[in-house]
């Protein structure tokens, strides 16, 4: 999806055109021989194979066995303004009956999961982040470029070379105040929110989150309900990533290395001048 | 994680060692003022901090607000051999009730997330996948190395640098069948069980699943549901995947690239011979 973005590079700021990897919900519904349609799960995933999606979700999650279970698999309504089929319903062959008690069971969070907790698109929406206050803070780009190598400094030789995860806290001065590592990238930011809450912190408006990896729609929504207003990605951010950001004035920074970043939203934050 | 694996360097595979990055259940329980304690989630993380992780996913759940309604934070359980406690309870100050209705919700599995679906340890274990068929096959190392160049063939322009990841299915002549691209790494191998199963090609015992990045439980327990007996990985394999591997006797290979690879387990299906 093609997205306009302010450049940084050779020390300048400019306008400038990036792609982003597209992450759309998609909730897969499951038709019994009865005619009864149940919620299954909602996977944050880039459209298209939508279809192959569900069967194999179903698969792995032990509710379908095999394409003869099956009678049809398509798209049932119309989620986004795109006009792409965001919710998919598998009809099963009459006498196929799922285990219900397996679909109501509570689902847990995953390695890589953090936005679990509710199993249709209207309760991601409904779950809306607290408002932030105004902040009229900016940084400057240099400070921005430095994060990165002190958020490394501040990893394990483990940490950097076995592929765990991290999320540091910044000042606007560009202070590491703490980090974390973990397996799971919500988890890392899970264990950072967890001690700026301990800490007395929050809201986090006025501080810079620093994500070693990509910037997902879960990473903002968790920075969202910490009040965090700028997310430093130095990996890619997501379409939904993006957007959420938007929507809610969040500065998102992604691809951040020693010269270089990619503003994509709430550019208002980072001021022209070096400093 | 100290692990013994076997290295394949220099066209010879030895025995050697390899550090994994520790990969393990948290399940997060709330107490309320009334005594009830209710399970909240599981996720499967990086043990170290748990009591700050188990704060920050409340917080970014919308289940807490501030630490001043949690009066402790405590493990409960002894639930792994080595001692650690993978049960954590929050308990919050009398007069603090939770939203119950949203821990009741279904969870939803995110763009990084495919093991959702049981909110305790116990259901973990539960989901048992289907013992393998004896599969007295082999592959040749160079053959191996060949497979990372195949699926990178095959991956869009985009995926390749926009960060997508993905998962290709491959015969044992090193063949690629089929592969696909996903903002979450489960979604792509949700895809590719999808298309196997409505190809009837289930179950995959006699072909590789290789991945582009890391190997964590859940892609394993995904593999494992599909019946593949062999899955290797351009990434590092975690603790928990070794040892599901290891458990159900999967052929685990990691850090997989044009000339090297280390073996996790399921060896024998590996032969020292070139082919």
């Amino acid at each position: 999806m093609p997205c306009e973005v302010e450049k940084f590079r050779s020390g300048v700021l400019s306008s400038g055109d990036d792609v982003l990897a597209v992450e759309e919900p998609l909730e897969i519904r499951l038709r019994d021989g009865n005619g009864r349609s149940l919620p299954v799960a909602v996977t944050m995933r880039t459209p298209g194979n939508d279809e192959l999606l569900s069967l194999g979700f179903l698969l792995s999650e032990g509710i379908l066995g095999s394409q003869d279970e099956v009678r049809e698999v398509v798209h049932v309504q119309t989620f986004k303004s795109e006009g792409r089929g965001n919710v998919i319903e598998v009809t099963l062959r009459s006498g196929v009956t799922p285990d219900v008690d397996r679909l109501q069971r509570h689902f847990y969070t995953s390695s890589s999961c953090g936005v679990c907790g509710k199993a249709s698109l209207e309760a991601v929406a409904a779950q809306l982040p607290p408002s932030l206050p105004a902040s009229p803070w900016s940084v400057g780009p240099d400070l921005l470029c430095k994060l990165p190598q002190e958020l490394n400094k501040s990893q394990s030789v483990f940490g950097k070379t076995g592929g765990l995860h991290a999320a540091g806290l910044f000042s606007t001065e560009g202070e590491l105040l703490f980090s974390f590592e973990d397996v799971g990238r919500h988890n890392a930011v899970d264990k950072l929110l967890g001690r700026a809450m301990r800490e007395q912190m929050l809201p986090l408006d006025g501080y810079i989150l620093l994500l070693s990896g990509r910037a997902s729609f879960e990473l903002i929504q968790k920075a969202l309900m910490g009040g965090l207003s700028m997310v430093a990605a130095i990996g890619a951010p997501s379409s939904l990533a993006v957007s959420l950001a938007r929507d809610h004035d969040v500065t998102l920074v992604g691809f951040l290395a020693d010269s270089r970043f990619n503003v994509y939203s709430g550019q208002h934050r980072i001021h022209r001048t070096s400093s």
